[in-house]
């Protein structure tokens, strides 16, 4: 007789961003002419740059013609796309990462919740609270993380660290040894960002205790500011302790297209075994490659003409994230991040929970946003908004924030 | 201390299609002149059809343009191309599916890997022997085999179902019970099939026995004869013990584009929770859909322009499945499959180990070919060719096949 995998009951909910979007359809259904800004789930609105999109036309017309078309990817993704990648990304920046570190996907959330099944069900992880929800929850799936605590809202067996005003939103050394420790810089969803020599000591930590950090740079395009690193890579030693991700979601576009990739250096081990293998083998075993038209526009990020369009996009972007900011300050919030992130983080108003000002400004101003709690309860008294709408919606969010 | 998934160190060798690759290129490196037909890998050589080109094309113009851009995709999938599916693949041919329980995905090796998440680590395994082999890695790779048996070249926790000649490559009920069942008709990589009668004794049994088969139709496309099921979905009772994987690969040549699904019915359930909401929890944590251009290609699948065309393709790799059985049937070979498959499956010569054949066919032909060995232990002795060349080559491949 068949058996689930009952670790799947220990989730409390539904997976964040499914939930949201089910109130927000009610919410629309039940008031069919509210005009709903989305500053909610981290989902871009700028098109595909012109670039891009010549390259994708290019990769369509040869996947119609026999003697062009391209079947089944090489393992590890197209070499013209991670040449590209560990150049501009790494080799560029001083980082010494080769293009056969680099593992192309479907993207970089994928990646975060796959990377837990090279591990042992026996490490222990380690997460910051707030969290991006797919660290926690693919390691629940795993039943690597123990019950869930419906009082202290975090599941016993995970090392939480708490990541609030008090630290500037970038968490202590834990005292307690885990094994796996998740780090998100800029932050997702506080937009905070972590500065070199501090994500030093991280490493250095994790060096000591033969820990694995499994970096998530999705957002590193947003960085503005000097001494902030766009790769864990820029630390001395990482290539030996650190797993990075990365997004062509934030950076250009992709949400609708799919990619992004994982960086495993070969110096990599854990009991004395490389993870480069493991993963390979994963890979090879368990996925068939990111389209071929995909990674061909993936490979036009990389060209001056569209360095250029998602530059120019980005600030886009990070002009929205200002009116965020200015918009949330002349209404009286209390906000953070939006400086090297497309997030921003704010304290709510009048001690209302995170979800009571979901329903509230949904209700008053048509806004909808990302209640801090679903990202841990750290979150709690917190709420998320993104800078990826549209010029016209940001400036008309902010109108509503201050009528509010 | 990080620790890795020693189950991962229980897998012998590397991914096939990995290793033969991997012989390939060394043989290539060493014969720069040599002309190698690949009839080895299941990949297709034929261009992605107008229709669908056409399609992409379009869909690619819409992500360039702000008011028609597409960022992430619903959770299931967008709902044109399920309906699309559920009305001609099951609706049409008298299965009871509807387009919510079909979720999109980037293809069927993924879900066939991925399906083993949503059940406990104590279901015990059925599988063909031979069988495609990431049905049991993915299984390996999550603990559920126990250890390799490197003599027996079986896992000592899998139920093996031997398919040779004798059985005409279709297995019996096992003795013992299965709590997961893996098939694939058409076979995978046979190319024998299943007849309805046949399969409704299969979904008779694992009613009984409260097993799920987990059915990889991703060759449905390929049956030319009646009585053969194109669904499991055919078979009374088959909601409420099997989940299908269906994939674009082989039907319109997508193995480069990505596109997928797997039909999990809302009645389904195993230890009195409902599987559907287990595979939804998973697919909204660890994925992110397939790319709304490539769903989009899908679509095109399903208008009569892009069925007629795909139809015309799958009548040349058949033509080219006739000539590569009446090659072999000239050449002295004992070969079946290739009727309702693009695969052909033969018996090695003169007690040729299935490496051996390879070897000999790569150096004295120049043709690769899969080993069935690579399949599993029951596959000794035979060997795998697809009909996904081109005609040229697939002439070619067996004027080299009578000289050998």
């Amino acid at each position: 007789m068949a058996h689930i995998n009952k670790n799947y009951l220990k989730l409390p909910g539904s997976y964040l961003f499914s939930t949201i979007g089910k109130k927000v359809r009610e919410y629309q259904e039940a008031n069919p002419d509210s005009d709903i800004i989305r500053l909610g789930i981290g989902d871009v609105t700028q098109p595909i740059a012109p670039a891009i999109i010549s390259s994708l036309h290019s990769a369509v017309d040869e996947m119609g013609s026999a003697d062009s078309f391209h079947g089944y990817a090489p393992d590890l993704g197209y070499e013209f796309l991670r040449s590209a990648i560990a150049k501009t990304d790494y080799q560029d920046r001083s980082c010494n990462i080769s293009a056969d570190e680099i593992f192309i996907s479907d993207g970089a959330k994928c990646d975060c919740g796959n990377i837990q099944e090279i591990f042992g069900l026996d490490n222990r992880i380690a997460v910051c609270d707030p969290v991006y929800p797919v660290y926690v929850d693919s390691n629940v799936m795993a039943g690597r993380t123990g019950e869930y605590d419906p009082e202290a809202g975090r599941f016993k067996d995970v090392i939480y660290m708490t990541c609030r005003s008090e630290n500037g939103f970038v968490p202590e050394l834990p005292e307690e040894k885990p094994d796996l420790i998740y780090l998100c810089f800029p932050n997702n969803p506080t937009g905070a960002v972590i500065k070199t020599a501090e994500l030093q000591k991280w490493v250095d930590y994790a060096r000591k205790n033969g820990s694995i950090i499994l970096y998530d740079a999705a957002y590193e395009a947003y960085i503005s500011e000097a001494g902030v690193p766009h790769s864990i890579y820029e630390c001395e030693g990482a290539r030996e302790c650190a797993i990075e991700f990365r997004s062509f979601s934030k950076t250009a576009g992709f949400t609708g297209l799919r990619l992004g990739f994982t960086v495993i250096p070969k110096d990599l081990e854990a009991d004395g075994e490389k993870l480069w293998p493991l993963w390979a083998r994963r890979h090879g075993t368990k996925y068939n490659g990111a389209p071929y038209i995909v990674q061909r526009a993936g490979e036009a990020v990389y060209t001056p003409e569209g360095r250029a369009q998602i530059t120019e996009q980005i600030a886009y972007y990070m002009g929205n994230a200002k009116i965020i900011k200015e918009g949330l300050a002349k209404a009286g919030f209390e906000a953070s991040g939006g400086v090297n992130a497309p997030y921003i983080w704010l304290r709510t108003p009048d001690g209302m929970t995170s979800w009571e000002f979901f329903d509230y400004l949904l209700e008053k101003g048509g806004v909808v946003g990302t209640p801090g709690s679903g990202f841990g309860p750290a979150g709690e008294y917190y709420f998320r908004l993104t800078a990826f709408g549209s010029r016209e919606n940001t400036i008309k969010a902010m109108e509503r924030f201050s009528n509010l």
